[in-house]
């Protein structure tokens, strides 16, 4: 039901044609809200990289304090360190979803500017780091936990941290908000990456929060039925996904011979990951 | 209490100065999540316009569909409509929080995409809209309301928003994260801010989540304690305050000649308001 507002103006009647016409109209109820957070004990932050766009998630237990960080840059580890610290937060985790080749991982600067911190990747990466996580493995802070799910394709590293009651999947590269990535280097795999996306994160709840390692276009968070049913390449056979993903013909990206190599070393040369 | 993760490597003591050291640790439990949204029937989206970093939100009735845009961007217009008809709402208001000076309103385009819009401006601001609002109105969109305060001091016409059950403010430039507003044009007062601010949102409660126009660090909430206790330039007396905002010395924003007169009109000289 409409209700009108106390504004001066009159209300106008709404169009419906909009609402009736829309197959996906029932999309809207699988929206959030971060209204009620400090009653489920969880902290959360969204945080931007404005060169690589590349968004930055720090979880909390509001009760323990203790945090994780998920996908830190260099460029931003300062900013995230200080943001720790006045939240009076305790990071036992900076954890990669994968090695880039985008930038350059922050979780060997913030292993310095925080120290007791250790920093995570998957096992399959190839990358050193403190802890070399699988499928099947769990992060915990406080109250919460993060499981990883094993999702190849755009590298053979790639993992999902999906938090423990399935309400937010950090989807990394492997799914972006109506797109994935790429699968033309580092071990991609076109085939690979529609096995990950359909078995992996589409047999999520519908309503799961879809938060991914890069937005282009300033969009922050999906669910897993939004791209369920709107993403342009994941929605195809995996025969067309596959010929889509062969024939992107994308640049190289700018960083990948400096950032490839720094990442398998937690980004910072000189520091003992 | 740390609890183990199962994962290889063994649990390292967790340094425990951090968090006794810090004399704002207990603003962590003033942090948020925003799982529970869909109990709560409210749809929420925060989106980024990346040349002059502002943000726009989309907040929807995930039962009525009914939903409004506060502080859409020209540039983002397409991309906020689409959103609006993939996800089969029904935009009822495209809301200013004040006549930017930084970038182009999407409101007058918006108008053109989703006809029935109808576009929302303080009273106070000079510019020209369907609904000219003040203090004391309310923009209602199915069983959620928004209620605007008077922060001028940026602006004359300045307002922020605050969700009715006082989770979340949408402060547009009067405050932003750590910061504020310039004051230096546009009819602007740092004493007027000084006591916005305080009066308007440091009322509000402390773990009301704090919303700005813009960010230019990558962070993309806060909230009113956070901002209460950390903001470096409100947390300063008002002579101290004022002595800083008067000495800034900014350059000119690069849109202001013709973002300003455009926004007086919606942002689309062209089209009906």
């Amino acid at each position: 039901m409409w209700q009108p507002c106390r504004c001066s103006a009159s209300a106008a009647l709404r169009p419906m044609a909009l609402r009736l016409a829309c197959p996906l109209a029932g999309l809207a109820r699988r929206g959030y809200c971060a209204r009620s957070a400090q009653r489920q004990g969880l902290l959360f932050r969204q945080l931007f990289e404005a060169e690589s766009f590349t968004y930055t998630y720090l979880l909390a237990d509001t009760k323990t304090k203790e945090a994780v960080l998920i996908d830190p840059v260099l460029e931003t580890a300062q900013r995230d360190s200080t943001l720790v610290k006045q939240l009076g937060l305790n990071l036992l985790y900076a954890v990669n979803t994968h090695c880039h080749a985008d930038h350059i991982t922050g979780t060997g600067l913030l292993k310095q500017l925080l120290p007791g911190c250790r920093s995570v990747i998957s096992r399959d990466s190839g990358a050193t780091a403190d802890v070399l996580i699988r499928e099947g493995h769990t992060l915990r802070f406080g109250a919460f936990a993060l499981e990883p799910r094993s999702t190849p394709g755009h590298t053979d590293g790639c993992l999902t941290y999906v938090l423990n009651d399935q309400s937010m999947a950090f989807t990394g590269d492997a799914l972006l908000i109506r797109g994935c990535g790429r699968t033309d280097f580092q071990q991609g795999s076109p085939e690979s990456l529609y096995r990950s996306v359909h078995e992996k994160i589409f047999t999520l709840p519908g309503d799961c929060l879809v938060y991914p390692a890069h937005d282009y276009t300033g969009q922050s968070v999906s669910t897993v039925e939004e791209e369920r049913t709107l993403n342009p390449r994941l929605t195809l056979s995996m025969e067309a996904f596959v010929e889509l993903m062969n024939n992107l013909n994308l640049p190289k990206p700018k960083q990948i011979d400096f950032a490839v190599p720094a990442n398998l070393k937690c980004g910072v040369q000189d520091v003992a990951v």
